[in-house]
């Protein structure tokens, strides 16, 4: 039966081509490969490449071997069955997925991003940094560099802290795979299953993902446009459930941009450390205020290891790099055995080309100017959104980070913006994300920090014409 | 209060310094900074200074500022207060964390290691492939290689699939930070906290730890030392427990060395689908195959897309990089979903390189040669245990990968061993390592990869006569 032999590795080889395993222009394995990896004979091989070259889904090349035919490919997805049952909920948000996967579309001008504008980077500098320390990095480079992570650049963040006036050693900080790791860890290590955790409400999405995948109980505590969490109502929350730790951002909160005033600060954190509440600081935007007032964390309040303070270099320096970290004083030894179970260590590479970049790359320099310009746009998109957008519509002026956060009205339904504004080519994180509930229904998100342009002002009318249109009904 | 005030700042950096956040030789932050981060006159700061000059703990050099004294920094560890009640328990096995710490001094001859020789990598041509890709790299990399991950190393792991008989699509592959998460991933995906899951006894002690930080119960299923997993034994553990998911390693398997006969495979697979049972392969050591027979994983028994293919680059070709995958069929999105909520997505730059180097690095090369040193390496050291260790000791050999399994017989204490082994330089992983219970307390698992010469060949004689005198007691 040597001819349905050959039929079938045929079909076999065309189904991969279809799979887009091999894409148009690739040179398929050789006859003598796919004789070992099969056990076929040369002659059912060959048979085989000539079936799919006599259908023309492959072409011949002297001298050289089989290769996949330009255009004959079906841009056809394998979408195999789908058998198991999944058990893991993951029902906070599926928007969410849909809306990161929405800002990876370049037709999309992705007002609904997280992330901001990557050219605001010094990809050139960090990329000299990369490549100078992959050529001295030596073989023991993996082992030598496990938690707590690389001890040059976890040196750097700690001078970083102390010229901000905080006291961090070297060995309390842990470097991981960014911010979402160094919290997720904190909030492991602070958590059982079932326990109660004060959160911030809007909220960051990541929050509330994981607090839903470690089965946590979450109490939202009214957090105000300008002032941030309200220490009253966190206080009155204290005395009513028995919360185990406060995860919150106390300068440019994600979403609604606003900053604990000192005094608040200090007496939050007087009321979590009094009820015995671990404290975990989510602080990836601080670095990005504008004017020459430093954004100061909680971690700065006190001397007290009890703070979790968390960051990364996502938001203002190498998004793609995946580094951050946490300060964890006392606690770093216990983060590092969490992290050592879950992802071992962060990427060396990368953290070795950030110790070298914090060293002798011009941090300061670069942030400088990234103040600089997210302040310059985030006021131009500020006066057009007030200028444009109907009377009704309130809106955040933050004085860092890259986000607006508007209140379009109790009328409005924001996800139906959403929905409108995105087959229009624009996105906005609607205010359904940042919350369990439908409390913020009629809030959008949108994020400054793209350059202000013919782009950005179509975007803008856009969406002012959306909401205009759905005031009016 | 001048005085006072100076003081303080000079206790501070002093503090600093003693925390080693300032290292011998380093600049200090100007006084200008200074005075701009911490408010006080620039009087003040400048007695701060000389003061510390005085002490000899800091230098003035003339217009370029103030430097940390050679010499003179105390070696203490800041050691915070421990004040918080840790929640999560992490009891498997404290001894894991210091056996991976132990691995890292480089006085020790870590024959306890999970990593290989890291002298067995084509680091310099990884240098290369790094430092190329960074160049080329756009500044939309960080968003577009978001979960799924980089689309060519997608589907150059897609083509060494089919390479091995194997029908994935590259969009039915998840990039991730190592297969540690993409193992966690899958685990995550398919239990809820109080699940059942079977797992090979002894078993990789990282999954012992997945299995207790995500709160589930383990059935352990007696696994031979050359055939790995009892195929009986598991078809009654699952008539006698409602398991969720089995997770095991086809090949090589860590700590055994064992590899499942191909009858096995078939039958493993058919038992546990009928009890629609998730399948976890941990499939990192495969590629690692001595001689001329290829490892054939689980996943190439069926198409069936229940099957979670995991493994990583970490074994065979960069340790360091972080860099791991899922093959998981139908379920990918739902494993992509739960990666954002975790690490958001693996390191990007590693990424480009790891998809550059398996387009042109000469990775089959690279495997080719580094099998056979393992081989080589493996049979010097199976050659002197043989020799060397009393009669009773019994030693697996297994046909790849790096490890030897040692059963010592039951008299012998295999964690007195490794205490006692550790004082005189030598690390071995004891086999209270890989089971919740002291059921191979008298075994050791030895790491074969590195060089046979006189350290190696002086490893094995102390651990030989270590085991010798606890024999003769």
């Amino acid at each position: 039966m040597t001819e349905s032999r050959y039929a079938t590795l045929a079909r076999t080889l065309r189904k991969q081509i279809e799979m887009q395993v091999w894409l148009p222009g690739d040179r398929l394995p050789s006859l003598r490969d796919t004789c070992k990896q099969s056990g076929l004979s040369l002659m059912t091989v060959l048979q085989a490449y000539q079936l799919l070259e006599s259908q023309g889904v492959i072409v011949a090349r002297p001298q050289s071997g089989y290769y996949v035919a330009a255009g004959l490919q079906r841009p056809v997805r394998h979408q195999p069955d789908e058998r198991l049952h999944a058990a893991e909920q993951i029902d906070v948000n599926d928007a969410i997925f849909d809306i990161l996967k929405a800002g990876q579309d370049p037709a999309v001008v992705p007002l609904g991003s997280a992330f901001p504008d990557p050219t605001l980077f010094p990809q050139p500098r960090l990329a000299r940094s990369l490549a100078s320390a992959v050529r001295r990095m030596s073989p023991h480079s993996a082992t030598a560099n496990l938690p707590p992570g690389n001890e040059e650049l976890r040196r750097s963040i700690a001078q970083r802290y102390a010229q901000n006036g905080i006291q961090v050693a070297p060995d309390e900080i842990v470097i991981t795979s960014g911010a979402m790791e160094s919290l997720g860890l904190s909030l492991q290590m602070v958590t059982e299953p079932g326990d109660w955790v004060a959160i911030e409400s809007p909220a960051f999405y990541g929050v509330l993902q994981a607090i839903e995948r470690r089965k946590l109980k979450a109490v939202a505590i009214p957090t105000d446009v300008r002032f941030g969490m309200d220490p009253d109502a966190l206080e009155k929350a204290l005395d009513t459930y028995p919360i185990k730790a406060c995860w919150l951002m106390s300068s440019f909160q994600n979403p609604l941009g606003c900053t604990l005033p000192p005094e608040n600060k200090v007496r939050l954190v007087e009321i979590l450390q009094a009820h015995q509440v671990a404290i975990i600081e989510d602080d990836v935007y601080s670095e990005l205020y504008f004017g020459s007032e430093r954004a100061v964390p909680l971690k700065a309040t006190s001397y007290r290891s009890e703070i979790l303070h968390c960051s990364s270099f996502s938001k203002c320096l190498a998004p793609g790099f995946r580094v951050g970290w946490v300060a964890a004083g006392a606690y770093a030894e216990r983060i590092q055995r969490l992290q050592l179970m879950s992802t071992l260590s962060a990427s060396v590479p990368v953290q070795l080309a950030l110790a070298d970049y914090l060293q002798q790359g011009g941090y300061d320099t670069h942030l400088r100017r990234l103040r600089r310009v997210l302040e310059q746009r985030q006021m131009a998109m500020h006066h057009a959104i007030i200028k444009e957008f109907p009377a009704q519509v309130s809106v955040s002026q933050p004085k860092g980070g890259y986000f607006l956060w508007l209140d379009l009205g109790e009328n409005v339904d924001a996800a139906r913006i959403y929905q409108l504004a995105l087959a229009k080519g624009v996105s906005i994180a609607p205010g359904t994300m940042f919350s369990a509930d439908e409390r913020f229904r009629h809030c959008i998100r949108i994020n400054t920090s793209f350059e202000w342009g013919p782009h950005t002002a179509r975007a803008i009318s856009v969406l002012a014409a959306l909401v205009g249109e759905e005031i009016r009904g």
